[in-house]
């Protein structure tokens, strides 16, 4: 039985940004199949009675998450730039791809949004920039757009975050397999990818 | 000019467990000098305004976070066993640790009482475990819990605390390199010793 993967990301999430760029290879090199599932961090760090991201909450952390970033970031030979304001507002990000078919389309635009927020420092609310990142997925834009304005799309979200915070996600990337394990963060990628291979 | 790094520990923390067993290692094949300093969280948590562990305060990332201890600790081939109540009251082992020098002396007495802690499930404000890690370092515990007790030693402590707050360190294990550079988390380690190595 080959490998199967759920990656849960936020698109406002800093480490999201390099496990989305990175999981392609790493998982088609253990054989394993990628599930891209956009869910949002906000409704559960509220549950946990935040109002903001907790790098902001304890500024010394944030301070260092930016510095470990930028020193990831540079390792990978991936642009960076911090967008203002942290955290981004990505409700409309996460319903655009959420719209998106998972054969590789929804990857694509993801994977060109975070470039485009945390390479170039753009704010993903903006639709310019969400049109951007659709055409550079070779995806019509204003199709994706309006699609994401659905009533079904809101409610497969609000499923997803749902789904999310019943399998106990509490921060940004996630990785589940299909026997439940639970691994968190972009340090955790090739382990979980490893667990997965290893147990279907 | 051989590299040197300052390993920031927490004798509660559970991840200063893998840390404090693994750095010996990492640091001597690398030619890094390792400076053992243990700290306190509980005050630069408590000017975060939490009351206890932020794995306790959200519950889901508590349980992430002992599962994936276990992991790490199969992995190594560590003995691991949760110990109750988390976090532990660090408070006599840190003096006791502050006490010791810095020649070998220390850094055997943490390793003991982290095994005693986290591969045992022992109390480390127990005198008996206290002891115990003392004899196992071979180091008479008597003398040591009494210097423990000593003036002079709390304010050691307490500037160590205070000297971590002023450098950004907001959590346990923290590695920071004669050049600044700051690195936080057991997943850090080798990084951090990289950076030491080859700044100096």
């Amino acid at each position: 039985m080959a490998g199967q993967i759920d990656f849960f990301y936020e698109f406002a999430s800093t480490y999201s940004y390099p496990a989305a760029m990175r999981i392609g290879a790493v998982a088609a090199r253990a054989g394993v199949t990628v599930r891209w599932r956009p869910f949002l961090l906000g409704p559960i760090f509220a549950s946990a009675g935040w109002t903001t991201s907790p790098f902001n909450l304890m500024p010394a952390k944030g301070r260092n998450m930016w510095r470990d970033l930028e020193r990831i970031t540079e390792g990978l030979g991936l642009p960076f730039r911090k967008p203002d304001p942290f955290p981004q507002n990505s409700l409309t990000a996460a319903r655009i791809a959420t719209a998106l078919a998972d054969d590789g389309k929804r990857a694509a635009f993801s994977r060109a949004l975070y470039a485009l927020e945390f390479g170039e420092g753009l704010s993903i609310s903006d639709p310019e920039v969400l049109g951007r990142a659709l055409e550079t997925a070779g995806i019509p834009a204003a199709p994706a757009i309006a699609m994401a304005g659905g009533e079904q799309v809101k409610l497969a979200l609000r499923a997803t975050t749902e789904e999310a915070m019943a399998k106990d996600i509490f921060g940004a990337p996630s990785f589940i397999t299909r026997d439940g394990e639970l691994f968190w963060g972009n340090d955790r990628l090739e382990q979980a990818i490893e667990w997965a291979a290893r147990n279907g």
